[in-house]
C-alpha cells in the first residue's frame, strides 16, 4: 500500500484534482489517494503551508505528500521532491512544504526534471497533472528520488513567528482561523502547564480570555483559549465562532500571561 | 474488504478530515473510506442524524458508520460504538447515531473507554482524529467490540415527530432542506397510494400542491410534491428551489389530504 | 483495478454521493471510486459535459465514467451507457456525454433497461443511486453491455460553436469559468504557433490582451491569454480573477488576431 495526499488550491467545482488522480491511478493502481484539502484560497502558500504542517503526520510512514499551491507555475520556480525519514513530500520549491519540512529529518532533496516521468505534453498552467501527480505516482511505484532530476541543498522557506517571552509575558499571533472560527496561535500549548491558570490579552477586546481545557468548560457563547489539537493554544466561543463574535483573524497579536 | 463512512461537520476548508483518514490508514491499510458528507452546519447533530438515517443503509453489511458532529467533545459525553445486524456505528453519545438507530436491529452498545485503542495523546478537541477514527480503524481490523469498554444499555435518541392523522388530514413538518432546495417532510410515500390524488397544504401558500409522480410532471417552475428517494414526501419546484420560492424551511408544518 | 468516476451536480452538503458510493461498493468491492466534481451548477448539462470533456481522458484505460446532472431523471430521458475505444460512459441521454464522446471511437450504445442490475425499488428522484450507480458497479464486476439493454443508434449532443476564421481573424465564445476566474473560450489553443504574437480582443476592454506563455508572463494585476491546459485558449489576470476584474463570464464572444 501507498498513500498519496493531494493539498491544492483547485476547489472543488471544476475537474482538477480528479485530473490529479486520474493521472495517479493510471501510473500507480495501487496508490490510496486522500485530500488534504482543495479550499486553501487561491495562491495563498502560506495557508497550505500551514494546513500542510498540521497533518502530514498523522499518515503512515512512507506516505507521499503533493501539496500544489503555485502562483508561479510555468515559471522559473523549481519543482521538487523530498524525502525525509519518514515522508516524502512533492511540490513546487515556494515555501509550502516549508513548515512541515521544519520537523522532519531531511534525507534529500531532489529537483524535478526528468520528463520521462512528467505527462506530454506539460502544460504551461496545470503542473499539479502534468508534473506533480505524474512524478509522485512514479515515485510511489518505486522508482527511487535520484531519478527524477539533481540534488538541491536547501528548500524555499516561509517565515514562522515564533512568541517572544519579555518578562514571563509570552508575546505571539494568530495564524489560522478554521471553519468553526477557532483562532489558531502561534503560542505553542506546552507552555501553559495544566496546574496553573493564565489568560489571552487580544488588543481591543477587553476582557483577558481565560484558557481552559475544554470548549464547555466556557458559558455557552463566552470566549476561552484551549489547546488546540494542532499542539498551538486557540481561541474559541463554546457553541459560536470566535472569529465573527470577537473580530479577529489571522495576523493579530496576542499576549499570554500567568493569572495573579 | 472493510468500508468505513465519515460524516461529520469539519468541512472541507481544513486538514480535519484528512487527519482522521491518515489515522485510519496507519491502523487499517485495507479501509475503503467513504465521505458521506462534512459540510453538516457545525454543531447541528439533527442534521447529521437525518442524513446518516437516509445514508446507511446503501452500505455494505459490515461497513462501519462513524459521526463525528460532537459539539460536547472533550466534556462528559461519552463515545460509543453501536452494532447492529449489518452495520457499526461510532460517534458521541449525543444522539448524531439515534435516527439510522431507528430502524436496525441492536446487538450491542460499548463505550469507548479503552486507551489502547487511541491516538496519543488524546487532544481536548478532536476526538474525530484521536478517539473515533483510530478505534473504527481497529474495529474494521478485527478488534471484538468487548475490547473497546464497558457495555452501556441505550442510546441518546433525538425526537423524530411522526405525522398525526386526523379525520383523514395528514399533520406533519418539514424536517431538511437539500442542496436543490426540495425541502422534505416526515410523511411516509408510503400513506400516498399511486392510484389516488393527493395535495399538500402549506401554511402562507394559498395554493394546495399536487402529489405527482416526477419532476417534470409539473410545469416549469411550478411546485409539486413528490416521493423522495429517502421514502418521505418532498416539496419541490420544476426547474427550481422549493426552498427559495416557496420561502419554506424546515420545521413547517404541512397537511396531507386526499383531493375531492 | 477498474476505476469509477462520478460527476454529478449532487454537492457535498448532502448525502446523494454517498449513497451512489455506497451502492457501487456493495456490488463492486474493488471499484476504485474518483470524484470529478460534484459542484456543477443545479442542473446545468453543458457545464458538466465540459468538465467531463476536460478531464476523463486523464484516467486509465477502461474507467466507467458515470455522469449524473439529470433534470429530467423520473421522465421519458433514456438513460444510456457507451462503449468507446478506451472507456465506457453511463449517464442521463440529455447530452452530457456528449462533448467527451465528439473525441472517442464509439463501439456500442446500449440503453439501461434491465432492471435486474437496478437497486429496488428505483426512486422516481434519485436514478443515480438507482439505475446509474448499480449499473455502472455490475459492467465494472464485467457484465457485458450487451445484457444492459437494448442497442442505441445515436446520442443527445450539445451543440459546440467551433470558431470561425474571417479573413485571418478567428471569432469564437467562451465557454466556462474556473474557481480561479480564469476565462476559457473554444480557440483551440494549436492555432497559436509561439512563434508569432497574437492577441485577444473582447468587446467592451479597450486593450488588446496579449496571447503569453505563462502567468507571470504578465506583470501582477495584468490581463493576458494563454493555452489553458484543456487544449483552449483561456483569459487570466496574472494573481487575480479573469472574469472579476474584466467582468467576462461565459457565452462571451471574442476575436484572436495575428499583431502586426
Amino acid at each position: 500500500m501507498s498513500v498519496v495526499t493531494l493539498l491544492t488550491d483547485f476547489g472543488h467545482r471544476d475537474w482538477f484534482v480528479a485530473a490529479m488522480k486520474g493521472v495517479i491511478y493510471g501510473i500507480h493502481p495501487r496508490a490510496r489517494i486522500v485530500d488534504i484539502t482543495h479550499e486553501i484560497d487561491p495562491g495563498q502558500v502560506s495557508s497550505a503551508a500551514f494546513a500542510l504542517k498540521c497533518s502530514y503526520d498523522c499518515f503512515p510512514a512512507g506516505t507521499i505528500h503533493v501539496a500544489v499551491v503555485d502562483p508561479g507555475v510555468g515559471g522559473p520556480r523549481a519543482a521538487i521532491l523530498v524525502r525525509t525519514k519518514r515522508y516524502f513530500f512533492v511540490g513546487p520549491d515556494n515555501g509550502i512544504l516549508s513548515l512541515a519540512l521544519e520537523n522532519e529529518k531531511i534525507l534529500e532533496i531532489r529537483r524535478l526534471e526528468n520528463a520521462r516521468y512528467f505527462r506530454q505534453p506539460v502544460s504551461a498552467t496545470f503542473h499539479g497533472r502534468d508534473v506533480f501527480a505524474p512524478s509522485a505516482a512514479h515515485l510511489g511505484r518505486g522508482i527511487p528520488p535520484s531519478r527524477f532530476g539533481p540534488r538541491q541543498g536547501g528548500y524555499q522557506r516561509l517565515p514562522w513567528l515564533s512568541p517572544v517571552n519579555k518578562k514571563g509575558i509570552l508575546h505571539g499571533t494568530t495564524v489560522y482561523v478554521d471553519r468553526f472560527g477557532n483562532v489558531i496561535t502561534n503560542l505553542p500549548a506546552s507552555w501553559v502547564p495544566a496546574a496553573r491558570k493564565y489568560s489571552l490579552r487580544v488588543p481591543g477586546i477587553r476582557k483577558p480570555i481565560p484558557v481552559l481545557s475544554f470548549y464547555e468548560a466556557a458559558p455557552l457563547g463566552s470566549p476561552l483559549v484551549l489547546a488546540g489539537s494542532h499542539g498551538y493554544l486557540e481561541i474559541a466561543v463554546n457553541g459560536g465562532s470566535a472569529a465573527r463574535e470577537l473580530k479577529i483573524g489571522a495576523q493579530t497579536s496576542v499576549m499570554l500571561r500567568l493569572d495573579h
